[in-house]
């Protein structure tokens, strides 16, 4: 397109988007990246669970692929990830938050944290990823910690956890670029 | 209803089914039945992965749950059952076949094996558990031998593993009322 004054426009330059930039991606993508990071290092393997749906009606034509016509989305019954890490068994949930002063309990279901405390009874490593995208922080929560204040929410206490708390109790997940939530090196120190 | 001689039909009778019944359960619904026993037992913690599904339409109607329209199975890159028992990362895959000489390896995804192999590697349990329906019978058949069935298919073996190689090589997994495919005792004996 020209102007009146015979220039042309010039090309828009979009900002040089940084290649670790973490425009758009979800918390849960950046898990999945890290996790299939870790996975080809030979580091860790430890994989999403699909999403539970409930198939209520399939297709099947002739010569392509069966279709799924109605399903629905079903409740977890356990957390989103698990796998094995250094001979241990890793289980854990991942929720981000747009609350700039608390995470709210109701984000969390209770056969979740049954699911969490069965984990550790056997022995496993278990915490919650939690992500306040207002500061673009990303903690490891410990599930104990998690558990107390499960529980503190029926005994009259806060339906959600302070921002401030899970800063005080929880662990800086830190960023690098083939590893976007490098959960595993808090792992280390906190469990290993 | 009254029949011409005034008698009222006599009330069939089923034949009792016994409450140890397999009829026209699959492995894998075996399997979960197990599991739910071994959780509520606080044995231990496994569970089925979701079946995976690639979702591509979804509706949300305004007083009702949102509905998947159109979504496809995808294939799964993991195995179908994990979790953790008395410390220690399980991971295996249920298979079964009406085959009577003979499990094809067709059956198994390279990338599941694959799978298996990082699980060994990371310091988990890893095994198939086999049901041959011609015989009602159903093994437990270690990782690492099948990853020698694996190989040798490639090496001019053949692409299948023998009834009798899995007779040979398998362990029988004993059937209990509340446990019908009781696995654990098997990695009781074998792994721990
Ligand atoms: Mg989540
Ligand atoms: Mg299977």
């Amino acid at each position: 397109m020209n102007y009146p004054n015979g220039q042309r426009k010039p090309l828009t330059i979009k900002p040089k988007q940084t290649s670790f930039s973490r425009r758009g991606m979800t918390l849960e993508e950046e898990i999945n990246e890290t996790t299939d990071f870790y996975r080809i290092q030979g580091q860790a393997v430890i994989h999403k669970k699909p999403t539970p749906v409930q198939i209520v009606n399939v297709h099947y034509p002739r010569r392509s692929a069966a279709v799924i016509t109605e399903a629905y989305f079903k409740q977890a019954s356990t957390t989103d990830y698990n796998g094995i890490y250094k001979g241990k068994y890793i289980d854990f949930e991942a929720k981000e938050t747009k609350n700039k002063t608390s995470f709210p309990l109701a984000n969390i279901h209770e056969h979740q944290v049954h699911h969490m405390q069965q984990v550790i009874k056997h022995g496993g490593i278990s915490f919650i990823i939690l992500r306040f995208r207002a500061y673009e922080e990303t903690y490891l929560f410990d599930a104990k910690d998690l558990f107390v204040c499960w529980q503190e929410q029926f005994d009259g206490g806060k339906k959600s956890i302070s921002y401030n708390h899970v800063k005080q109790l929880g662990h800086p997940v830190p960023f690098h670029y083939q590893k976007k939530v490098d959960f595993l090196s808090v792992v280390d120190k906190l469990y290993l």
